[in-house]
């Protein structure tokens, strides 16, 4: 009897809670994949919704308080959506909550191709580890997070590793977080359009130990830190600490390195700066890949002396570096350089960069 | 040339980003602890702020469109706090978010003892893994956490166990995000206070395979399961997988189990029906806890018998499980079980059981 009423009462606190919360009814996603945003705020004058589904912005309309818009059907996709209440942007508390540069999203998923790959379907899961190393380049200790593949953990052979690398204002919890990179993983593995792989995801912010929200701290811009070695110089430790700790193929056909925007710039850099190293390298919306100088230049001539695999570049029409990622594609063009060149539609998001991933990964390390 | 355009073109991005983001400007935590929130609305006429640290609410007034608000100074804690603009609560966008129960929060840390003790400190740290494993009695595929101790992956010795649950609406990621179950045992492990161990976070909700948030989804009560195993029963499920996949100590004397509230209940209900399995049981703010039933008062009985080393009781005095707790204990008085009580200020929430954690780990598993 006792029992029963605690749970009662457990029962009864917890609907008082979805209670309070109706003032945020949240997002629908209607069998023709169209998506309703429901509001309830009587005392709202205006409220907008803005998202990757939409140009611009759509405002809702109001009954007895509640406030509701749908959209037209929308193709299968991850979407970050904000609603603004009178000229504020607001968090919907109920819906899923992301963190993207500064500021934290809201984000629903729309089923189908793309949607299906970027969510947690009923397949064999890697595991991923949140683990710390000693730098002693960038004299800290730092946080990675580390995709092991579906039965790693009870064998003995040896596997692949993929490094891959986020943006400026980003940091190791993005390519999870946003990239959907452990969805992707297992569904490629388990559909086996991917090698099993290892996926280091580094922080590379040399200022920064680990994501500012693991330390319950704002974003602050990280990703300088003068008079210390730069992340791409501090790389070798990556490599190092993930070869002594895991069971990876060591040689450059089991390595591959990819990155977008900062990142992109990153995997450039360390590709051409540790010769030898890597047979697979993905270059997304890449910031700073350039070789007109000659010294640069030669690091791309030799590495296609010694051979490698896949030169992945990927960049969508609208972003911002476009030209940049045009230019630096005649640049390899007049070294007569081979690469693999995606264009999508779409600007420097994530969007495009989930695609870029979800590619790259089916051409890595295949026999 | 060409790369430091890019550069400014980035910086420029994140800083016009930074500059939308102006309308929340976030909390300051002043040198003597008060903390001052400041948010800008110019078009708001009411603006409220509250939390763990205050009894109601209070008013932020406003000045060119700026409203703030300075508390007292504030004892060292992780606090919760919602700012709510006339009537509706609202998530600051810029600080840090967690989920409690249904719906996001915000929250800050004020260093000293207990903020210390609950932040990332420069001190070793853990690996935490999420990892799946097969649950033949729930017939689906269940995620855990895993905490392992600095040092766990380069050596060889075996750790004892700490089986951690969470209460109703809450999952595996609770213990982590509002418990701060890893910087605790991070601190009190590198001050020589807790033995190294590890600690295992189950999601304890029958009809889930994960967090919610890990799927994308929004909250469901999903604490039981008619018709399939409960928890509890699917608990030795939990601890095989952890002594075939760990180097544990297989001995009662090396594992320990402890929740709140739901979980709390879980870890009366645990300990007494896996006789011989653990030496040490924290119940915090446990929900269920009662012998009254001549069958469940000899499991108590028989455990007296067989011998234990802890069993821990939690409650906060404002906690509307409190008159239950003293009942509980009232009924071991009867059948002289010895159990260690701590009482603390408070109500069912994380403050006293961050306490309760803290204090527990440091009296287990001693030689």
């Amino acid at each position: 009897m006792k029992k029963s009423l605690i749970v009662a009462l457990m029962l009864l606190m917890v609907f008082d809670i979805a209670a309070q919360n109706e003032v945020f009814t949240g997002v629908v996603i209607n069998p023709d994949n169209s998506v309703t945003f429901r509001y309830r705020n009587p005392k709202a004058v205006k409220v907008e919704v803005s998202g990757e589904f939409m140009d611009g912005s759509a405002e809702l309309t109001e009954r007895d308080g509640v406030w509701t818009y749908t959209t037209a059907p929308l193709a299968s996709e991850l979407y970050f959506y904000s609603l603004t209440v009178d000229g504020q942007p607001i968090l919907d508390l109920n819906y899923s909550v992301v963190k993207d540069i500064p500021r934290w999203m809201n984000y629903f998923i729309i089923g189908g191709e793309k949607g299906d790959l970027y969510s947690v379907q009923d397949v064999p899961h890697g595991s991923v580890t949140s683990r710390w190393y000693e730098s002693s380049t960038l004299q800290m200790r730092r946080r990675m997070n580390i995709y092991t593949p579906p039965g790693y953990e009870n064998g003995k052979r040896k596997y692949p590793v993929l490094y891959l690398l986020h943006g400026n204002a980003c940091d190791e919890n993005s390519w999870l977080d946003l990239g959907r990179a452990a969805q992707i993983l297992d569904n490629l593995i388990a559909a086996g359009k991917a090698e099993p792989m290892i996926v280091v995801m580094t922080n590379g912010n040399p200022a920064q130990q680990a994501a500012p929200a693991y330390f319950g701290d704002t974003y602050t811009n990280a990703n300088t830190r003068p008079g210390i070695a730069s992340f791409t110089d501090s790389f070798k430790e990556v490599i190092s600490f993930i070869d002594g700790n895991y069971r990876t193929i060591t040689r450059k056909d089991g390595r591959a390195i990819a990155g977008f925007s900062m990142g992109g710039g990153h995997a450039f850099t360390i590709s051409k700066d540790y010769p030898g190293t890597f047979d697979y390298v993905g270059l997304f919306s890449a910031a700073g890949s350039n070789i007109s100088d000659p010294a640069q230049k030669q690091k791309l001539l030799d590495m296609k002396k010694n051979g490698y695999k896949l030169y992945y570049i990927g960049c969508g029409t609208d972003d911002f570096l476009y030209r940049s990622v045009l230019n630096y594609n005649r640049q390899l063009d007049d070294i007569d350089f081979r690469y693999y060149y995606r264009e999508t539609p779409g600007g420097h998001t994530w969007g495009p960069w989930r695609i870029y991933l979800s590619e790259m990964v089916q051409m890595l390390f295949r026999k």
